[in-house]
């Protein structure tokens, strides 16, 4: 991949508003004229979003956790292979919502498939890849579930993706000790954000604290 | 599980005939009221069946050789968890037509992920469990993809599952290879049977292994 190009992910419980922060950073770096793409996981690709489907059906309830990260893992080696790496080899910033740290907090910490087992799924899934920069959102999950929930009865597709924001809270409390473990075991790709503020507070702390990457990045 | 309980798949590439004998093998053994269940890969569950329509759909041709793999691996979780070990566990005889062996010829030796890799991923999904006998029905890889082909003209539901069939004759003369080095490397498990005969015969040669196996293990 070209020097410099970065790769940043946005990591957090239901709720905790990174997919509306990563979109607002994405814009952010376009009204600067960085070049850069927003995608997610799971999903990105045509087959993600074909798998993206069958692991967030709320009807799903049935899954194991180790087929539930296998879905996901197989839904990340589509995504690096078809949209990341081809997109930081032609110099494109990669903003993703949610990456391999998701599976480690969730699958390996929320369903206790452990994050030793989860890190070795991660590796084969995406050849050792790892994001040079993520934001960790931080918040209450109860507040953040109340949002998520909110937001699933207000838009008909969240209903139907709906299958995390079913567990109960005791799931979505072990997934947030899961991310703020990972966050202070790798303190220096890490940054953690408390998303209890403003829309408009917890962004400008995002661009506060990754935009001068960004600008080194591309000699501004 | 329980003692004496078998857990026998049948492998081998497109064509070979092995879903029609592995049915014929169960009747065979309902007739002499030993208990067995039929089940198959990828598929045999709710979750398991909509991971086939994506991994088997003829117009995902651009999935990567990780995704496939991960997919498959995604299928087999749910099924050892939810099929194959309850029924073992539960005094039944499990009969499954394609199980690891097949990601290994397919993904590790037809893909070029290595059989080591994939081999790995097979422990990950399955915790390890191993059939005590696999049939492998070998047929050369022309009269197979014919056979195969045929029967997708001839079935609506085949030709939404043919993205095996569409790959080359390289590509399945790779897979046969894969086969036949596992068999090698395990002739314990495995039994090779050769595939050009008629159904008739390759169904005699299949019961007079097999069967042994199944009367001892109920003491007759």
């Amino acid at each position: 991949m070209k020097p410099n190009t970065l790769f940043m992910t946005f990591e957090g419980i239901e709720g905790c508003g990174k997919t509306t922060q990563a979109r607002i950073f994405v814009e952010t770096l376009h009204q600067r004229d960085i070049p850069a793409i927003l995608t997610r996981e799971p999903g990105g690709t045509r087959i993600g979003d074909q798998i993206r489907k069958i692991v967030l059906h709320a009807e799903n309830t049935d899954m194991t956790p180790m087929a539930e990260l296998l879905l996901y893992e197989a839904s990340r080696a589509q995504h690096v292979q078809q949209v990341i790496l081809p997109n930081l080899r032609n110099g494109i910033h990669v903003i993703c919502d949610r990456y391999g740290d998701a599976s480690v907090a969730y699958q390996g910490v929320g369903r206790h498939l452990t994050p030793q087992l989860v890190k070795e799924a991660n590796r084969l899934a995406t050849g050792g890849l790892q994001p040079h920069l993520t934001i960790l959102i931080d918040i209450d999950p109860q507040q953040g579930l109340s949002r998520a929930r909110a937001r699933n009865l207000a838009f008909d597709f969240a209903i139907k993706e709906g299958r995390f924001e079913e567990e109960d809270i005791i799931f979505h409390r072990k997934v947030r000790e899961g991310y703020l473990t990972l966050a202070h075991e790798q303190p220096e790709r890490f940054r953690i954000i408390d998303g209890s503020g403003s829309l408009e507070e917890v962004s400008r702390q995002i661009q506060d604290i990754a935009l001068p990457f960004f600008e080194q990045s591309q000699g501004k």
